[in-house]
């Protein structure tokens, strides 16, 4: 097999599995919404590493933005080095992890049953310690995931976050959107993979700014590690607001700046970061629906119009799995076998 | 006056600015203490941006280990932008910011004032919007700050909640801890100072990694806003958890690697990642009290033995000043005229 034929083949199977996660994951999905809806947390803990955190950073997004709830990062440190966990109690946890082995997420899952409070699971693996430790588990049908590198696992991950969100709210309209996400995602794969070939301009880059705000910061995070993963080049993530605040300091033409700004109540606020990156000479990557934004950027992914702002992180982080996908194709890097990387990592 | 003389003097201001506020500010931090005490919340929301929101990460570890609260980092684009804010009933809120003037952290403060829950401003503004929007003010006693770059401001701030959470604790042990801190600052000043030229030698390198973990993770971020902030380079702070994950495939030998790892129960997490930069061949900035890590390390700043961990980032984040200084300075650049800053940032 060729370079990254791993990665592009799961690249391409997103929406089957979205698809397959809308359709198999509903009950599991109500399920949980049903705990959360008897328990009332007043907050929800979510502890996840990589891409997974990336996933749980949008669930803080959505929960806040259409359920009302106050999601809070773990701090797994404090659960495993430190053996001081704050106190969870009137509160739910949930873990998100592929492989459901990473121990210091099993712990937060641990403490959470320990006091007794809702200890959900998102995992791809039924029988690992993640699941074990939960009392309610949530099964990702990604299927098996090869590639170093989450692609399909993440998307999925995100759907069963909105589709969680979705059933909480109890909304009918949210579920309609969410059966139009899987041909908005197909439509990504097809335009990501005619636009790709544009990123071999930035093979003597080695260094990103990854720039999204509100429901796509956790897509920037992402976006930033798929580069760093596949290609070996430092990504750096940013709000477009903390980006504001000192680090816009580093802009300049060696400097190539991914905007992801779908149309939604954020694009003004990132869409307005391109008059700076043109001051300075930075070459801008845009992921969007918008002309106004693709037509100003030196390589334009453009993701199909119509997305609802809350599904559009499974659709525009597509493209960036194109980018970093090519951008190590470019540099003669094989994106399967990344350096020093396993697809199972065990933090404490 | 020559190059960053005004950041340089702002540095070495910090052990007396530290000693002022533990001085000055113990009133304020027993009342706010006192308010959650009584209110008992669930959660703590921390709202702030930039070198603030270093602090309150900052403020999620220790208020969590010692204070065993829930801390979650607010999303102020749900407060504006979508003027969806998640329900903080049952939570207290406490927004960061050395101007006060953050639209975005004002307005979580209004929303929790709104919704009758505690409303904290920690600021040195006690004029400014957010002192306004608060019912409780605690107040900074940093004295002006003039450089672009916070130092002062964010080791009182450091202080200011390492404050709030020996209050809540009621533990006097705390307390002689804190008292010794200036006088680890003044030392960590002094060393800093005369290990600083060592930072010549990384005039080429155009990114960093910063790596930290559990108390010193907000000291990862500040260090690498630093880098940014003053010298224009990238800079990528991590998590020794999270470099684990995917990112660590960037490593090489073009890629110098700061190791912040003072004693503590994450020092061996830390200082593990020694190896795998030797067999990458990166560069090691280390940032320890540890023979076993300063030894190895390319450049080393030692900072004093001795430090409780949960302090240690006063201390940790100073090694890093000066090596941003120096790295503007050995670049030919004013650290107290970057470019495309202002010193306060309104994001909405």
């Amino acid at each position: 097999m060729g370079a990254g034929e791993t990665l592009e083949r799961e690249i391409r199977e997103q929406s089957e599995a979205v698809r397959r996660q809308l359709e198999l994951g509903r009950g599991a999905a109500e399920s949980v919404a049903s705990t959360l809806r008897t328990r009332q947390p007043v907050a929800i803990i979510m502890a996840a590493r990589g891409s997974s955190d990336n996933a749980a950073r949008y669930a803080q997004y959505v929960f806040g933005a259409h359920n009302g709830k106050v999601v809070a990062l773990a701090t797994p440190s404090l659960f495993t080095l430190y053996q001081r966990p704050p106190s969870m109690k009137s509160c739910a946890a949930i873990g998100i992890s592929q492989s459901g082995r990473s121990p210091d997420v099993v712990s937060v899952l641990r403490e959470a049953r320990r006091l007794g409070i809702p200890a959900i699971a998102v995992t791809n693996e039924l029988d690992s310690p993640l699941a074990a430790a939960a009392d309610e588990v949530l099964p990702l049908h990604a299927g098996e995931e090869r590639a170093v590198a989450a692609t399909k696992t993440y998307t999925v991950q995100l759907t069963a976050m909105a589709m969680i969100s979705a059933a909480l709210e109890g909304n009918p309209q949210r579920w309609d959107e969410l059966s139009a996400l899987p041909s908005f995602i197909e439509t990504a794969i097809e335009r990501g993979a005619q636009a790709a070939g544009q990123c071999q301009r930035y093979r003597h880059a080695d260094r990103f700014v990854v720039i999204g705000r509100g429901f796509n910061y956790g897509t920037a995070m992402e976006i930033s590690l798929k580069i760093k993963e596949t290609s070996y080049v430092v990504a750096d993530p940013y709000s477009s607001a903390d980006f504001r605040h000192g680090p816009s300091a580093v802009l300049d033409a060696t400097l190539p700046v991914v905007l992801i700004a779908p149309s939604g109540r954020v694009f003004n606020d990132v869409a307005e970061l391109l008059d700076l990156c043109e001051r300075r000479g930075s070459e801008v990557i845009a992921i969007s629906d918008r002309e106004s934004v693709l037509d100003r950027a030196t390589s334009a992914f453009r993701v199909p119009g119509g997305i609802p702002e809350w599904l559009s992180p499974m659709v525009t982080v597509i493209s960036g799995q194109w980018l970093a996908l090519e951008l190590a194709r470019a540099l003669g890097l094989d994106p399967d076998r990344p350096r020093g990387l396993s697809k199972v990592t065990e933090t404490r």
